[in-house]
């Protein structure tokens, strides 16, 4: 049984090119496909988290359009979608939040495009996210992902996509797809809320 | 053995909201991230399929501009994906292009996110990918989908993603990237071009 699982997408903290925190920018098609891809696997929530005001104003400009706006009849599927989706500046936020609806902490997954050595494999993240019955979290990081910091908040790390290939530069997008299929696959999640 | 696997993103002929078809515009993230998921699953030669001059120009452009231009040194990984893409006018190009690379016609795998009577299992799609010693080429559609004129063309119809879901919107981006995963997964493709 899969139980009230929810994704977050980080902007900060995140490694930039040099190694050094950064905050990334948020980019339009990351809100809209990862919402699709929330939708359509049973998420129940999916957090945008950015710590600058600029960004956050975009970003709930976006849901509001497809949700309350011009976007609400012309494609009805697409608020469907982003109805899923809360801006948050800290993760710390994103914890209290699923904490306030499911009236405990989630259980944290990290995500990465690096081997570590703790890490557990996709089979194993699978069917401990079956076994549970705490919610569970699922982080993505943006720029070139998340910090020690947050994966030493996290409770597992799942192993990268095809970490035995030469290359591993999946967007984002592209990755939260496959590790969520991998995850779920044709699987219904319990306790999604469709009101 | 996972052998000369190619995909291709059709723009035309595409079915419209209205079942009709249309010529749809190219997305510039379609680009880059069917291209990073390309080179990232090892696959061999990534099309983009529009019959609009205007629309293979500017694909040539983002094409031009990362793997010859100011990109080219700027971000060498996403060169290495770009180098993939191909324009063809029409799927017919496509075909004779793989013709003239592999010297035969490749099989063709159609998908969709509609339920057909003579789809095959996501299962079965990937062993006849692993038996199969001539080249494969892997057919998405943009907009409302590939009509059935392409269908007819094609040797196999694959299943759709969570076809017993009650919501089937994933953006093309995220569908290429869980269809190319599930069929090939952590495997490696015999016959890429490294050079």
């Amino acid at each position: 049984m899969l139980n009230k699982i929810y994704v977050a997408l980080i902007h900060y903290p995140v490694l930039g090119r040099d190694g050094r925190i950064v905050s990334s920018a948020v980019t339009n098609l990351d809100v809209h496909d990862i919402a699709r891809t929330s939708r359509t696997y049973g998420i129940k929530g999916y957090y945008i988290v950015t710590n600058l005001p600029a960004q956050k104003d975009i970003v709930e400009k976006v849901i509001d359009f497809w949700t309350n706006g011009f976007g609400k009849n012309y494609n009805p599927s697409r608020r469907e979608a982003l109805r899923l989706v809360k801006v948050k500046e800290y993760l710390e936020e994103v914890l209290e939040d699923i904490e306030k609806i499911e009236g405990e902490k989630p259980v944290i997954f990290f995500t990465s495009a690096k081997k570590r050595e703790t890490s557990i494999s996709f089979k194993e993240a699978s069917k401990i996210l079956r076994e549970e019955k705490r919610p569970s979290l699922i982080l993505f990081g943006t720029s070139w992902g998340l910090p020690n910091e947050i994966s030493e908040m996290s409770d597992y790390i799942i192993e990268p996509i095809r970490a035995g290939s030469d290359y591993n530069h999946l967007s984002v997008r592209a990755a939260v797809a496959i590790i969520i299929d991998r995850l779920i696959g044709e699987e219904t999640i319990i306790g999604r809320d469709d009101s």
